[in-house]
């Protein structure tokens, strides 16, 4: 038999874990077959744009943090989601070097402005989290200051859920060779050339301090309800069904209920559509 | 051979033209072949990827207008579009009742802050056109109000075109019973249940004054640089090869260049990824 699930408890990170990225394997496929793949996102798209359509009804939304080094995969497993859903109820945000304005306000202020509505979800292209990772690597501000934020961001987190946001957050793992071939491909192909970046290059000399961010800001933000996955990112098709069935499992863990049908209909509206 | 390309001219509307809907069959097939679909899909697919790698390395931008009556494919066709290209590269906004802080200011306010960025494209669901539409049908403004509107439209998207905004309007075109099948599907799958809105069948009563309404909108704006196409939108798969088209043929008609390979790479970027 196929293998069209993975397994994402080992994942997973679990509260207070170190999530160990050296002992995992970015090239890791799994268990997968490529031969499945299509079959594995049909099943995928139907389930995700069931639970959208549901979402959209309720009061309830979803948030999806993706992290990752440059060219981890954090826009392309973005467009693999948004192929799967109805872009109108997703909002995507990509979170760069703050602005003037964000940057006179506290660092959580520019996130919580984009946090979803109730019915949809938010994409977040990087995130708060840079105030723990390259802020931590750059020392744009000293350890005291950083330091605190785990905190403040699992707070700041718990009140998203308690408010009814479900919140799911991606570290894309991905091997410094597979960087560097993706980094070269930018270069190399003239409609991906506006991503290059020289600080992308430049960064990977920072790749063990980069390491040790992450390992920090994972295990002290990883929570039951605010999980932190560690996703084999070196091939891309792995990837994305890994992070489209998580985000699957995360809406039908909502329970979302169908909505009833409308009452006082006309009499027009009142007869199913022949199927 | 197989038909793979739509004539856009005859959807076109020209300058002070009529665009005379009551002559236009929303269930136009343009002779096209559904047989052909995937082939053309896939073709526009590539075209609009590279158009839009183009635009993301420049200091142009695109905005695309979608107008339509309820259930005519707004939705759909943003979809669609979303699904050729990288949707971190576009920007989504729909326009719907203005909130208060938007009825504070003039109707043009809320839509500049929606224009894309330089490099980007903005798509728009709905539009300032709403300002000439249902603000005319419903009377939430006198004539004297809404009639100097079509000329400051003009100017508003010439200044925009002026600065490098290249726009396509698009009105997508249904019948009437097309649109009660969808506003029926609506009702009566769950997951499409959170669409519904008893307000889109009221509307049904009004269908003469929006033809009206929509005829002086799209005669008095459509201009060489911001034309108007009227999309035969009955058969959703002819809808979104016309629009995925023309928005490929209007960033084409942009002319972008190839980025320049960059200079000073580290020598481990130097030479072009193996094929």
């Amino acid at each position: 038999m196929p293998k069209t699930h993975v397994d994402l408890a080992p994942l997973r990170v679990g509260k207070g874990r170190r999530p160990r990225l050296d002992r995992r394997d970015p090239g890791d496929d799994l268990g997968l077959d490529r031969d499945d793949e299509a079959d594995i996102l049909a099943d995928l798209t139907e389930r995700l744009e069931r639970q959208q359509g549901l979402l959209a009804a309720s009061r309830r939304s979803l948030l999806a943090v993706f992290q990752g080094v440059d060219a981890a995969g954090k826009d392309g497993v973005i467009k693999a989601l948004g192929h799967a859903m109805q872009p109108m109820l997703i909002h995507l945000r990509g979170f760069s070097t703050p602005t003037k304005p964000e940057l006179a306000h506290d660092y959580l202020w520019r996130v919580h402005q984009e946090t979803p509505e109730k019915g949809r979800m938010s994409l977040f292209n990087r995130s708060h989290y840079e105030d723990v990772l390259v802020v931590r690597v750059d020392e744009l501000v000293p350890r005291d200051v950083w330091e605190p934020r785990f905190e403040q961001i699992n707070r700041f987190e718990q009140f998203l859920t308690d408010n009814g946001t479900t919140i799911v957050k991606f570290m894309l793992h991905v091997s410094p060779d597979e960087q560097l071939e993706r980094l070269r491909e930018r270069v190399h192909n003239p409609i991906k050339r506006w991503k290059h970046n020289p600080d992308d290059y430049a960064r990977r000399a920072q790749w063990d301090e980069y390491a040790e961010a992450y390992e920090d800001a994972i295990r002290r933000t990883s929570r039951p309800d605010a999980p932190w996955l560690i996703v084999p990112a070196d091939r891309k098709w792995v990837r994305n069904i890994v992070v489209m069935q998580a985000i699957a499992e995360a809406l039908e863990g909502m329970d979302l209920a169908e909505p009833p049908l409308p009452e006082d209909l006309p009499e027009e509206l009142r007869h199913a559509p022949a199927p």
